[in-house]
């Protein structure tokens, strides 16, 4: 090439080369990723003269301003020196090997090194993936019948509100945290204002939220066995260590949690039903929890999954409403008992703890999405929310009518009902002839969702079952995952 | 009352009881919390008789049905005992003085103690609140700018969509992630496939989740001084300890980072713009510390916060882009370039880091709502965002244009404008006579969000300045902005 270091040919393959798959990239982004490779992998050594612009423009077929863009790029970003009157030239003072991976030579390249605390949460049992395809999921509403005329409808007037909303609130849309107290006020017994809400995308978050403004490195979480494994990682992420009490079908033995209480911080509980069994904590270990709690300053965080649908009368009073407003965190979630993609949830936080919480969710994530929450607030503001859940609730009773006569006539021999009050999944004990953790393998892979019931378990002595979820599915699916599982036992 | 151990009187409050402000409780909820609060406040106390569901109709003017499923909750919570044929008892063995809180003796309540963690983050500079009604705040785009019909079909169809798309991913929407890499690939000279990107809500949280997944306690991150305090918290929060590092006209000092990189995981920068001066970091001092951080298994966090708006030409290239695919971590947010509410950011990340941190993520908080993920990859897919960016571009570099010539027209004297190529704000050096800070108060209690450069720094030697946002601003509001900061200096 005229009067310049390098030869046309070191632009054969620029010419030659195929748009990648997807959307094409601009011409200019091409060449002046073409020219930077060239440069940093030395094709292009320093101090080298480049041609004109109009020399590439016309070798390369571009447009003589493309090229010139380029070249101002790769100025701007110290790649090339342009010298009045005299061309471009390749930065002199490159020291292009310092930024390269060298692959070849290992000693250079060493592989990012993780903190030890996600080497420990990658130890923990690995949660179960929600691959909707699946069979008799136990967390799965009933995504067929979600009111989705009502809820588009919703989620155009959030996109219209969203003009309007306060911009960024570390606590949540105040839409969203008023019709959630009202809710809660009304229908789960709590007291609380809409000023002790804290919106949270799911339960999740909240978790490692509280667990992260509560525990110490060392403080101890009294928690049900069997129970949640998705606290794990929250707890772990703070330091703290979980100590695991049996239940019995009292719920949660509060009496020996007393007994391992030294150092402990928090109860993470399910006092309506208990997660996966579905026993109530008796009022009596409910008092004595919140006497321990409000003698030791530690917290009772009360997850509420999915109690909103007791299916022999109204849903139990939250342990919050039991005179609790000062010791307990009330965890309450939309994903499970509406649509797993919304993806909200929420906590209920003692006056004191409302102002901390806040400060650091700023710090911690600076806030969710106000579209989802002002469609939320709209779909519960026009009593759709209610409504919805009054359907669901009958909707859920007879579908589990139908799956306990199925497994009754079916599987009588196998499996017995633990029987409990409500909820979207039942568990079954299985008869000592079979592992669950295997039998839940085999049926994953052919598409039927159901867990073993001993995963749920920390301690050895752990009960052999099957979870199995009836409110996402009608009888016709029923009898499909059913038709699976008989195959397996 | 007839054969009860309670008079009808105890009811008085009940009948008197006016409907709190808001929606009025259920009939059944406002009996049911008034019996458990006479239970738990010992008006009622262990072993008392209860009218009969008849006799308290009659008295409180309920139906018969209202009392008795009120009753069957009592009994259900264990809060009264029915014997058949001898009617209803509060429960006798209740030791309700363990659940009261006992306000007037303080050694039974102690205050709930937050971690030493969270009080670390109190201890923190707070960062300011979004308040949008301020004007010439410093990261508000021209809001009113924003495409809302456009806008508002993507929301639409986003709820629609949510019907059919996957129900939950810990790493985000695919159909989202798939426009991010596409966008940054032809943009902004990225090496991704949407593989690597994992959606989080802001680019705070995308800190929170790299810092806990990167340091252990007492890990140093190497930041930028000036620089963005929101990392404080994320940083602390991972037990790390920050290292400020001075910047010069070339962006951050790479040979003073070198000299205090014993010990150092993390590189925390903004090289195509330092947050908040503007300056750009120089190719040599890239090229340095990629080579460190592959030599000490490092991590550079590379923090994209507006680069978009570069008005002298292409945005520049990512140092993700220089060759550092396997050691950079690129964080970027929608929230600053489109909308505050959107809330949605996303991290770029090495590929060996896709798979715990996607498990991390599982654990802390399972993912975001599809709805706005949805939204804005629709938003993206039809051409709205790029053809945004490219009308915002135009738009602020005129603001800009007016702004500093208002400023040069009426505060010569007292405001030097440190130059820059781009972004939303302009930072202008403070004559001596002025403490940025005082000024900057002054204003906000004024209604003018501007900010203090100095507040921006962690070493002594801070610089005194003022931050003027004009991207969110018309020439009208630029003036009624300017005519208050005129009234302070």
């Amino acid at each position: 090439m005229h009067n310049t270091g390098i030869s046309s040919e070191l632009f054969t393959p620029f010419l030659a080369q195929q748009h990648p798959a997807g959307k094409p990239l601009p011409r200019y982004r091409m060449l002046f990723n073409y020219l930077q490779q060239g440069i940093m992998t030395g094709k292009l050594q320093p101090a080298t003269k480049l041609p004109s612009s109009r020399e590439l423009a016309q070798l390369l077929m571009l447009s003589r301003n493309t090229v010139k863009q380029v070249y101002e790029m790769l100025q701007a970003e110290g790649y090339i020196e342009t010298r009045h009157g005299a061309g471009s030239f390749v930065s002199p003072q490159l020291n292009i090997s310092a930024g390269r991976a060298n692959k070849t030579s290992p000693q250079t390249s060493t592989t990012i090194k993780l903190s030890l605390k996600s080497q420990q949460i990658d130890q923990l049992r690995p949660l179960y993936s929600h691959d909707n395809k699946q069979l008799l999921l136990p967390a799965m509403p009933a995504i067929d019948q979600f009111p989705w005329p009502q809820w588009q409808r919703s989620v155009a007037s959030a996109g219209r509100e969203m003009k309007f909303s306060s911009l960024r609130d570390n606590q949540g849309s105040p839409e969203l945290r008023r019709e959630i107290a009202r809710y809660l006020t009304a229908s789960r017994g709590i007291h609380c204002r809409m000023e002790q809400i804290l919106i949270c995308s799911g339960s999740q978050q909240g978790m490692q939220l509280a667990f992260s403004m509560l525990l110490n490195p060392g403080d101890k979480v009294l928690a049900e066995d069997p129970g949640f494994p998705g606290i794990d990682g929250a707890i772990s992420n703070a330091g703290g260590i979980k100590v695991s009490i049996p239940i019995d079908s009292n719920g949660f033995r509060a009496d020996l949690a007393m007994q391992n209480s030294a150092g402990a911080k928090v109860a993470f509980i399910t006092p309506s039903r208990n997660f996966p069994i579905g026993y109530t904590l008796s009022l009596e270990r409910r008092l004595a929890l919140l006497q321990w709690a409000r003698q030791n300053g530690s917290c009772i965080i009360e997850d509420d999954y999915d109690s909103e649908f007791r299916f022999d009368g109204p849903p139990l009073t939250a342990m919050q409403g039991l005179g609790g407003d000062d010791c307990v965190i009330y965890s309450g979630t939309f994903s499970r008992i509406l649509h797993p993609s919304i993806r909200l949830g929420y906590l209920v936080l003692p006056t004191a703890l409302v102002d901390p919480f806040t400060r650091m969710r700023g710090f911690l994530d600076g806030g969710l999405s106000a579209l989802p929450q002002l469609a939320l607030a709209d779909f519960m503001a026009k009593g759709h929310f209610s409504s919805h859940l009054r359907r669901m609730r009958k909707l859920y009773k007879a579908r589990r009518h139908y799956l306990l006569q199925q497994i009754s006539e079916k599987f009588s021999d196998k499996l017995q009902w633990l029987a409990s009050d409500g909820g979207m999944h039942g568990v079954f004990l299985l008869s000592p002839d079979y592992d669950d953790q295997q039998i839940a393998e085999q049926a994953i892979a052919r598409g039927l969702g159901i867990r073993p019931l001993s995963y749920y378990y920390d301690q050895e002595a752990a009960q052999s079952g099957l979870i199995i979820g009836f409110a996402g599915y009608d009888e016709n699916q029923m009898d499909k995952g059913l038709k699976i599982l008989s195959e397996l036992l």
